[in-house]
């Protein structure tokens, strides 16, 4: 039997479930999955009634819903799928982030003690949690005046949803749970360490997404943050930063353990096998869509990923506002390129489910959007419902509507949401391509894509570039156990492995000429309302923006030629 | 029996429907009245479903009921309320305005004649009635030109609601109609007209307060707008112009003519008595609540008007923005002064109806909303969904909503909405006392202030006045019936009429001190939006609006003082 016959796990820790999946390493096939859902909070997040920017989580349900997840897909890849499970050969992973706790120094979650079992900051910082945003307005101001390198390559701001931010506010919060933590770590990184057996957590494996996207490692600096910057924002942040050891951190593309025998035998492994080192959800998920130079990798949910990777070249890469661009970061040999959107899908959820505007749902309004011609509603937003992540990098920002009238209706209002995630999406795209990084191709991934045609469509035009689908719904867990593959040594490398392991719909949405025209004209107008809220210093005179609004509303009111209710299909593409 | 113990009949032609109430002269109470909805269209309204800006209405709605009304009000109060229908000395009446529709010569109206019935442009163009935008700002840049003295008193901008606009946009679109029009006229001279018995409307009065302030009438210059003018404009307008003689134009003070017995008959009187020259609503409604100088008298419905009176002086009063400033178009001897917001509780009905969100009612988000504290929601509006017309004097802005999280929930939405048309309030009010016409109390009329503490409440805070509640419901009907009480003699005049005959609630709301300081500051960000995107050239940085507003709201949501749930009613007062 070759190597190529074999098969890897790849598992997707999500913010609501972990999802497992057993791939065919020949051709990213799945054969099989299982998905468990976190147990604690409101669909596994602990919230503060008093402080909406509190998001909490427990490390068991990371813990259990790896064992569950990854049992109950093998168990059905040996049943139905008729796989043998020796011939499971790597384990990959990925998490959000950061997405960090507090540990003892054997690696115990704080949580799990009892004097800290109900105390929330003894709990895994979500992602999404943004209560420390005063420290990262800190460290970001610290870092300008000490290391303005600090900043170069995280977007030139530190965000209250990363590693020393969340680390900051929490002993300034509560000394308590700092006193009792001998270092704090990300859960993907804490996964790995438990899955090998576990031992001292300052030998443990640090990957390099987390630490270079989150909590400033760079061997350009020699590793971590230096002591006396970290000692300045506050002399407790030392402690932590010495049980991080820069020569523990690893790339993808390096080996990582073995899975411990009891792990084997939760999973119903017939015996260890090779563990890849984590990743963040979204760069195993470019990996599962088909990164590669020239080719953006979109992931569209909640929130929005925007991924691509570069040549390492000389000197460094600076494109401002990018949320990252991290060597070996995404694929080895290349830098990361990393950008998002706070809110895309959540955006849309608060609309159907916090407002429930006419008790609507999303198929309802959906088919009343899809009737409208760009510009036709006269309304404009801005997607800052969640703050701004790129280009602005400010989560103090706030979402916007403009042109309502007493005639606006709901499916309007929804339509001008989706586009105005779309024009969030084109400032990042022109950013890059201003900063000499241009972008072929768009390969989208995330559940709307094959959902909704409209929303497609929109972006198509919007975005003014042919948008492609991921072949593999679920690219995280592709895109992980491609890692597993890579370094079980089923493929030379992970170009290799993205040529055989992943690919393309044949669907392909295109701009379409018209709507082109009217939503460049509104683009200029969200640019304007971009630039002057934005915080960006720039002045601009807003007194005909609704003027504008109105008139192309008034002209797409009076336009003869249908309106597109079917997406442009036009060719089938593999790329 | 004295003079004083007679009645008299006021009606008020609103937007959906005329209420006639009998009205004791010597107190002005109300004996009695009669609702009598409008038949024609949805509410009385006739739209067109192409074009949202359409809003006409059919005259045999105003004629039945006006004698529906007058004939039921005056049964109940010779039933029930015991009078003698021979005691009933006169009768006054309000309408909105420019509310126009083209005539015979014979003051037939075109929608009568079989070939114009269903011809909309032949029906009564409704004061909301925004289709002549275009033709507003043509007329506007023409006086700008020629003749700037126009527009000095109707608010620097001519608008689409008013008399010149209408009828010049319908010989545009409609020569047919123009062609078989001898004349246009406000629905208010048309039912003078038409009860006095008919004739040839070339003779038929013109009231002041509609020739005042919608078809720039004025003695400076001799009357209506010159023919040289209107010609430039088209040479049909001529055609209209000719039909109107400035020598029959009257205010409310003169002797109107006398019921025909036909209509007296109609409405179940024993034989003719006094017509009162009309006036629009909101004007007859200052009367009714009590207006006079140094007391602005504030109608809050779907839209507001704000009105005072100022003594006359030399030279002209002019504060920019004001949507009209005519000589006894109020009260016979003063200056009457006109402001108001195109949309007030049509923002409301918007938001509750159209949007329906969660599908609360105005009771649940109300409730809802009166537990917040000021700021606290972090949201802020610009009240523009149907345009602004003071001070702006611009129908096409738009309504805009900054502020937006994923968590701002419908009850934050609602209070922001009220806020909003509270701020543009206050801009009214800013305006007039920045110009020297200070306001020492607020008379507040309407549905809402009775129904409503928190909007109230919210009111007093954002304007940092008291706000009076006057006594009368109804008091476009009640002013309209004091005119009527005035010319038949029962008062020397209208300021000893509004004595005896109106007054306020012992309800009084005061600001409240901490809420002050707040909507301060939001007012200050609310004037930066206002200015930016209200054309007035101004330009602003914008980029700490987002998050001064998040400070505003942290600071709020950190208060420990409880929230006022209940409104500050703190003293009685007789004005």
């Amino acid at each position: 039997m070759k190597t190529v016959d074999k098969y890897v796990v790849g598992v997707d820790f999500g913010t609501a479930s972990a999802r497992a999946a057993v791939i065919r390493v020949a051709d990213g096939t799945e054969i099989a999955s299982a998905t468990s859902a976190y147990q604690h909070g409101v669909g596994g997040c602990i919230h503060d009634a008093k402080n909406p920017l509190v998001a909490r989580q427990h490390p068991d349900d990371y813990a259990d819903g790896f064992a569950l997840s990854v049992r109950e897909a093998l168990q059905e890849a040996a049943g139905r799928g008729g796989i043998d499970t020796h011939d499971v050969i790597g384990i990959g992973f990925d998490t959000t982030g950061s997405t960090i706790m507090p540990v003892l120094r054997d690696g115990t979650p704080l949580v799990r003690l009892d004097q800290f079992r109900d105390n929330p900051n003894a709990h895994i910082w979500l992602w999404k949690d943004h209560s420390s945003w005063a420290e990262a307005e800190e460290i970001t101001e610290q870092a300008e005046k000490r290391h303005p390198e600090y900043l170069d390559l995280v977007g030139g701001v530190y965000s209250s949803e990363w590693f020393w931010s969340k680390v900051l506010h929490c002993l300034r919060i509560d000394p308590a749970v700092h006193a009792a933590a001998h270092t704090w770590m990300e859960v993907a990184d804490w996964l790995l360490f438990t899955l090998s057996g576990g031992g001292l957590v300052d030998d443990a494996i640090r990957a390099t997404c987390p630490a270079g996207h989150k909590a400033l490692f760079n061997m350009d600096w020699g590793g971590f943050p230096e002591e006396e910057f970290l000692a300045e924002l506050s002399p407790d942040l030392v402690k932590i930063s010495r049980t991080l050891d820069p020569s523990r951190v690893r790339h993808v593309g390096t080996k990582g353990p073995l899975l411990s025998p009891e792990w084997a035998e939760r999973f119903g492994l017939p015996g260890p096998v090779l563990l890849a080192v984590p990743a963040f959800d979204a760069h195993y998920g470019g990996i599962g869509a088909g990164v590669k130079p020239g080719i953006l990798v979109k992931t569209i949910g909640t929130s929005t990923c925007d991924l691509t990777v570069s040549p390492l070249a000389d000197g460094r890469l600076t494109i401002p506002g990018m949320s990252g661009i991290v060597r070996d970061s995404i694929l080895p040999g290349y830098y990361g390129i990393e950008a998002g959107q706070s809110a895309v899908g959540d955006i849309l959820n608060w609309f159907v489910n916090t407002v429930k505007p006419c008790g609507m749902t999303y198929g309802e309004l959906s088919a009343e959007a899809a009737r409208l011609r760009p510009g036709e509603s006269g309304l404009l937003a801005l997607d800052w419902m969640n703050g701004n992540r790129t280009i602005l990098v400010d989560q103090r920002l706030s979402g916007l509507m403009l042109g309502l009238t007493l005639h606006s209706r709901p499916a309007e209002m929804y339509r001008a949401l989706i586009e105005a995630t779309a024009f969030g999406a084109r400032v990042i795209h022109d950013q890059m391509e201003s900063h000499g990084l241009p972008i072929d191709q768009v390969i989208v991934c995330g559940g709307i894509p094959r959902k909704d045609a409209m929303f497609m469509q929109i972006y198509a035009d919007i975005l003014n570039k042919p948008l492609h689908i991921s072949r593999n719904r679920e690219t995280c867990a592709l895109g992980s156990a491609i890692g597993a593959a890579v370094i079980a040594g089923a493929y030379p490398d992970f170009e290799t492995a993205i040529d055989h392991m992943t690919g393309v719909l044949d669907t392909v949405y295109r701009p379409i000429p018209a709507h082109r025209e009217v939503y460049e004209r509104m683009y200029g107008l969200y640019r304007k309302l971009h630039d002057s809220f934005g915080a960006t210093g720039a002045m601009d005179n807003l007194s005909q923006v609704m003027k504008e609004l109105m008139d192309i509303k008034d002209e797409a009111s009076r336009r003869e030629e249908p309106v597109a209710t079917k997406p442009a299909v036009l060719e089938s593409v593999r790329l």
